[in-house]
């Protein structure tokens, strides 16, 4: 599979993400952004030149299972160690343990290319970086000093064991069991399973973050616990001990990302798995959400990279391939199918959702690093919740659009799109994982209606729209005819997301299923809106820096006429269709 | 894969398209509402007993092909002689021919639960009706004496090829020759691709419907025979002559469909394959469209039969599942998934807009009828080409719909519905190809603006828009509140129609380019619009009838208020975005 960095579209977005003003507030030290590009060109460079070859290797070759252990790919080993080496595995992690720590938002913009050139073999690391939060945020000293180094490093792995088959979306249903030993660690009991990189060959120790039960816990949520199980346990002075009672049981078969071992996992089959607790007795949710936020950023970057991965595949071959006439064209003549008004549809609809998803991922990506290294407590906490606020979007909006585009990857392609030799099959079926993992589109929508338009007691999305507005008046008054309606559809977009989330907030006390029912369709709204004006917000600095004016003033305008307009039936559905979905029985008997 | 025949969806569809009207006009002989139902239940009981059983199986063994011969999977021969010594392949063809001459919307509804039951199985007896309507409509008597009656049992099948590496969608630009010989016959020879069924082993023979060349042939569309290949040839008494010169050459490994091979095939190694005229030299076009169209339409009630499929499958699992608790649940119960606003709007969506594909194909269906039976010319005509301008919209929208509901399929399973084992994800393979064969779906939106709108001047759209207006009026006057903000939405929806319509009729000539950029917004708003009608017409009937009306009036409103409200915003797309399309070259550079 051919994939080619995309730094000129990263830089724009970096760009109207703020990434400049915020190193100029000196918010990363002497970072200039020179580094950034340095760093952008040479991991755009790897995810190309090494891992983007080895995604059709992982497809056909998946991940055998046998005797308890996983076989990865040919290549992959090879590749693995090339990439932790290079020090990518810890980028954005704190120079104590190791890290780099440059902006969270450039690591962003690197994440987005591993998982472009290969979701499959780039699951792996993403949940190692979830598991450096969770151990960082929560984990005690002597928990740190031991796993932290090898897991920035890349030396070792981390998994997130979340699910059980009773409990996927219900977490609190989770019913693995931690037994309190007399040395203070603890011995787990359960199965688990929807693992990614459960087990693995890459590294001689995989660190496994698990939720589980204390005997006397409460029911529900509040009654779990997050504990820290080497697959080798790990002796004081760094070396590996005896393999832990936690194995392999199974990988799953699965419709795409064949490349990643999906593990079923079975803790203490014999006297239980040794198990160490990261962070308080019945606070693993709140580490475990350590854990997601990152990570569903991360998916979402999944959604930006495979949609760019089918984008440039479908843009080459509309380029080459010819069918039929364009307008004009003498009868013995073809054009290539890029000159079909159609054609054209498809293909700018694939570059603006691509861009959309990409500027609300770093979007939320930078209010992450402000959220961090602001100097004001105050900012730090509007930056949080700014964070809080568009990760369920980046995450929904942007795997949606992954799907969505390695769909018209497929059609672009017509009857050779079909056939999985030509690679968009397969980003058709890896796009497919990413609305579902780390919290279904659906608990995203849930997420962002009923625990995020609250924050604040509304303000924090409330400012959210204000600087929306920003970015519109500014199109407004910039009169450029390049933007055509762009103006007029973005500034009803935005309208409507206010009506629609003054409705929704007012529904959340009296009629919460009502406004539950609406979830979905407002978190779209909520993308196309956030989405549309972002790349405005892109072609209007482009137009001032004289830098790619045109492409990016025709993308935002493509953007806003053709995804933004359905904003008022979004809003229309929001606020009206609730009866329809909730009033239906007699439809699903 | 369990599959259960929408008995009651199927009458209700067929309610509302009039066919009992129809048989009370006595357009179909003495044949009673009693009859097809106890076809429609017979039809019912093969596909969920017998072909639903095999779907599986065929995705899991697919076609081995070995030196020229492909094998079919396990128990596929078994079923495919059950079913045509059931009768099922000449449901619709002339009682002359050996066929039951049953009306084409009855046979629609049993296409689409032989696909319902397997895509991959389907297929194949799929275009050996086009072969049947193509030799019937063109070919001689001899031809017709000597093929029709096995064709029309199926003891042979037929294949439609067309295509060819550098002619798919433009297939004017094909290269495979016809040389004509001494005795009348002609040599072909040349290279076929994606030629669905062209090698297998259900049949002793299979008779190759072939666009080729002759040697004095004009350039472009205008230049095209169709020919008939036997690949065994025929004698005069009908027994199985000498092998003809051509073979399939290989099979493809694709994204779905496994159990039907997609073969290449290759034409006049040796001598030159043996064909037979049909219709008129260079008249291949005319003969192509008649095979076509129905195959269109099948391909339509593909879309409608795997979204019905995966509807039930996700219904079943919803009810099963159990997460979370519902509004008003104490914390130690869980509730079946469906409880939940935004599963339930996953499973209302795909009900929804599989019962308005459906109901988008048999209107297509009974005006393919009246064209053919209506006793006075003028109204043979009308139906021509309400069938002529349905047909893009019958196939193209309800494909959309197969990958759109097979997706939604897919995510209410959560992380099983990413397990092969689930059957989701085949289903979302399966239902892929269908926007892509027998004219992509780009192709239909271009058939649709292009071709079908300036059909009688534009009277024939402006009738159906008249038809659909009158269903609304009758909603309105109904005042019933269970069809909520239905009837708003779907005047608006016409409206939006209506004027979309005649900005595209205005552009045709001179800006034909603006018009082709909307194309495939315009269809989508043809089939909200229609779709949203024609079940409305459903809940209509059915609330005068007494008979499942809460079910009909929910889906009907459910449809109004979720999908027809996106109407307006699809109206500004056509009419205000072509210079976004047209305009975006910097974009696409």
């Amino acid at each position: 599979m051919t994939y080619r960095a995309p730094l000129a579209d990263i830089a724009a977005a970096l760009k109207s993400a703020a990434l400049p003003a915020a190193i100029d507030e000196g918010l990363f030290g002497d970072l200039t952004m020179a580094d950034v590009d340095a760093v952008l060109a040479e991991a755009g460079r790897f995810a190309a030149e090494v891992i983007a070859p080895l995604n059709r290797v992982g497809d056909h070759y998946g991940t055998p299972f046998k005797d308890g252990t996983v076989t990865t790919p040919p290549g992959w080993k090879e590749a693995y160690n090339g990439w932790r080496s290079g020090g990518w595995n810890g980028l954005a992690a704190p120079v104590e343990w190791g890290g780099q720590a440059l902006p969270q938002v450039v690591n962003a913009a690197c994440i987005e290319m591993w998982h472009g050139a290969s979701i499959a073999f780039s699951d792996g690391p993403m949940l190692t970086i979830g598991a450096i939060d969770a151990l960082q945020a929560h984990g005690s000293d002597a928990l740190k000093r031991r796993y932290l180094p090898k897991l920035v490093s890349g030396e070792w792995t981390g998994t997130m064991q979340l699910t059980e088959p009773q409990a996927g979306s219900d977490v609190g249903a989770l019913r693995t069991r931690a037994e309190r030993a007399a040395d203070g660690t603890f011995r787990l009991k359960g199965q688990k399973i929807f693992i990614t990189y459960g087990e693995h060959d890459l590294t001689d120790n995989i660190i496994h973050f698990v939720l589980a039960r204390l005997p006397d816990a409460p029911p529900g949520t509040r009654g779990i616990s997050l504990f820290l199980v080497p697959k080798f346990l790990v002796n004081a002075d760094g070396s590996l001990g005896a393999r832990n009672d936690i194995r392999a049981h199974s990988v799953e078969h699965k419709l795409g990302i064949h490349g990643s071992p999906t593990c079923t996992m079975m803790l203490g089959d014999q006297d239980g798995a040794v198990g160490y607790l990261v962070g308080a007795e019945n606070g693993g949710m709140a580490a475990m959400f350590t854990m997601m936020n990152q990570a569903r950023l991360a998916v979402g970057l999944q959604g930006v990279g495979v949609a760019e991965c089918a984008t440039q595949q479908a843009l080459a071959y509309a380029r080459e391939r010819r069918q039929g006439r364009a307008a004009g064209m003498p009868a013995t003549q073809s054009a290539p199918i890029i000159a079909h008004p159609d054609v054209r549809r498809m293909l700018l609809s694939m570059r603006a959702l691509t861009a959309a998803a990409r500027a609300v991922c770093y979007a939320t990506a930078i209010a992450i690093d402000r959220s961090e290294r602001a100097t004001e407590a105050a900012a730090r906490q509007t930056a949080q919740e700014r964070a809080s606020l568009l990760t369920p979007t980046a995450k929904a909006f942007s795997t949606d659009v992954g799907i969505e585009v390695t769909s018209l990857g497929v059609q672009v392609h017509g009857g050779m799109g079909y056939i999985e030799e030509t690679g968009a099959a397969q980003l058709y079926r890896d796009a497919r994982i990413a609305a579902i993992y780390e919290g279904t589109n659906g608990i995203q929508a849930i997420d962002l209606v009923t625990r995020k338009l609250p924050l604040g007691g509304g303000a924090t999305v409330a400012a959210h729209i204000k600087d929306l507005r920003t970015t519109v008046d500014a199109l407004e008054a910039s009169n450029n005819p390049a933007f055509g309606l762009a103006p007029a559809r973005l500034a009803e977009a935005i309208d409507s997301l206010a009506r629609a989330t003054g409705w929704l907030l007012g529904r959340l006390d009296k009629d919460a299923e009502a406004a539950l029912a609406g979830a979905t369709p407002y978190l779209r709204l909520f993308g196309f809106a956030t989405g549309g004006c972002l790349l405005a917000r892109q072609a209007l600095a482009a137009a001032r820096d004289g830098d790619e004016a045109a492409p990016r003033a025709a993308l935002a305008r493509f953007f806003a006429e053709n995804f933004a307009v359905q904003a008022g039936g979004l809003e229309r559905t929001i606020i009206e269709s609730a009866p329809s979905v909730l009033g239906a029985d007699a439809a699903l008997a």
